[in-house]
């Protein structure tokens, strides 16, 4: 089993696009199927096979222990860690060759705490892993909200250790304008020509999240379909053990 | 005026600190006051100058649009701002000296959009203004979700381009001996000592992230009242004009 982590902030469309991507495996004839982990969601478009909410009730928690909003999404996350074993226990049962993982958008969860890691490392067990990190558009289209994605990404990669796929999502919502000046910014120079004037220490950090792009993030939409052949090649180099990733005790392994 | 923005994840104690650096500034005989810019904070320890939820409810908007909780606590920041003409009056009848920001724990709003920026622009106007980022004491002391801290906070400094002060909040919650191994992770190889087999992508930001710390974050706690002059100091430091910052327009000011 593959298991794929679908990572974003909120509104970067990682639930449309963990449908898309599962009818567009099941559409060459490939077995995948979904795992909700988001204990928030309303509506779901697709009928997940494992449910964390099934668990969890997030508002629920909201109103049991009398916390916030934030804090309740943060603490009905802490919560699904709690119903590991039967969580596990559902899991295990899966019989697809893809599974792919919906996550909450609470960024923080993946990026700060260590919620994110241990979830997946539940859910994956032994089974290899990567994850899509999608980049928002909407977001994306400022020069320095670029940068800050990219920081992003490269916060959350360290903290899962996983191999990582940026997706940029939501094109259908760029002109190609637009989408040609963002793919331009992962070359570099362009990118620091577009932020005006920025500190020495800036700068290095810019310089070195570009150089470490091993491409542009794939243009993806779940509107018009485009970008799922290139990601699923780039998920097969992957799991071909084409990129090392690091186990939990930090040994490289396949 | 000088305005000081208090920024950090949901829990990292921000309300409880600006409530402190309140009280110890007026102790010193001077004259300090707090804007509330969190929507969704229930009840606050302190009475506010200016008080967003006289403008944003963020439970009513939850309702209201039908959102979830995250999304509607992105929406109140974003409501937040049509209101700029009425905040901006409000703040500019302000005569005090210090000007303490308390902020919403979507760091998101912060770390990768513009509304952090916008708001902190709106209300500190032309005046000097410089941010307290809190690291949560206990996040950083696992050795990671600290390198992902010093991240956030280099995503925050970036994305607000305010010079910037890292605080370890709530220290009172570690042992001196988790203290001084947080201190020693400043120094830079230590902390890459405890991380394990890490990929070289990661050493190099490491090594970055470390070398652009001024100095170890500074530590704090609102039960034990410890880091208050340090944290005054280096607020003056930075107001004397020790530490340039640039504009929006991105030249180099005072």
């Amino acid at each position: 089993m593959y298991f794929v982590f679908f990572v974003g902030t909120a509104g970067s469309g990682k639930t449309t696009l963990v449908k898309t991507f599962n009818d567009y495996l099941r559409d060459q004839q490939m077995d995948s199927t979904i795992i909700n982990l988001d204990p928030a969601v309303e509506s779901l478009p697709y009928t997940p096979a494992v449910d964390v909410r099934d668990y969890v009730d997030a508002y629920e928690v909201m109103e049991k222990f009398g916390l916030g909003p934030n804090s309740s999404l943060i603490a009905a996350s802490d919560l699904v860690l709690t119903k590991a074993s039967e969580i596990k226990e559902e899991v295990e049962q899966l019989e697809s060759n893809y599974v792919l993982v919906d996550t909450p958008g609470q960024i923080e969860l993946f990026a700060y705490r260590e919620t994110g890691r241990m979830l997946a490392s539940l859910i994956a067990g032994e089974n290899k892993r990567a994850m899509a990190f999608l980049i928002d558009s909407f977001i994306a289209k400022e020069a320095r909200s670029f940068v800050s994605m990219l920081l992003l990404s490269s916060s959350v990669k360290f903290r899962m250790d996983m191999p990582t796929i940026n997706l940029l999502s939501k094109v259908d919502l760029l002109t190609d304008k637009e989408l040609d000046l963002i793919n331009s910014w992962s070359n570099g120079e362009e990118l620091v020509d577009s932020l005006g004037t920025i500190d020495e220490y800036s700068y290095e950090l810019i310089k070195l999240l570009v150089e470490s792009l091993s491409s542009s993030p794939i243009p993806v939409s779940s509107t018009s379909n485009v970008g799922m052949d290139m990601f699923y090649a780039e998920l097969q180099r992957i799991f071909a053990g084409g990129e090392d990733f690091l186990t939990e005790e930090g040994n490289p392994t396949l």
